[in-house]
């Protein structure tokens, strides 16, 4: 079972790589970007288990380890 | 208009972010985890134009700054 996480720095929180990312975009001429969020993309490959306990599973990974809830939020999709 | 772009890393290519991360849940007890990939996901606040155009627009900011295209595959998602 396939399942893939996606973790971002939550809204208020500055985000420098997305800053940078949107400047060097306008230097390269994209002139109609307002805004950049960089995270992670998460993909894990998971032995047989049922789609609620994998969900459960990986948001517990989630709070342990992949994310650093204070400051990013995350965001599970089974499947 | 919003656009979401996936950055992840060839299959073939090795990901050693990836696999940091499965010995590091192994490590804290998740023996199910059979493989993961890390990418970069990247969120974009569009200027308003049509989901045609901002899709192009976006494929041409992957190929030019985005993704590396040696290594790296990309996929937008707009709206």
């Amino acid at each position: 079972m396939k399942a893939r996480v996606h973790v971002m720095l939550k809204d208020g929180v500055l985000d420098p790589q997305g800053e940078a990312v949107r400047h060097a975009l306008g230097a390269l001429g994209f002139d109609g970007v307002e805004g950049v969020r960089q995270g992670k993309v998460i993909e894990l490959e998971l032995a047989d288990i049922d789609a609620e306990t994998a969900k459960a599973q990986v948001g517990e990974m989630c709070e342990k380890l992949l994310a650093n809830t204070v400051i990013e939020s995350y965001q599970v999709e089974i499947g």
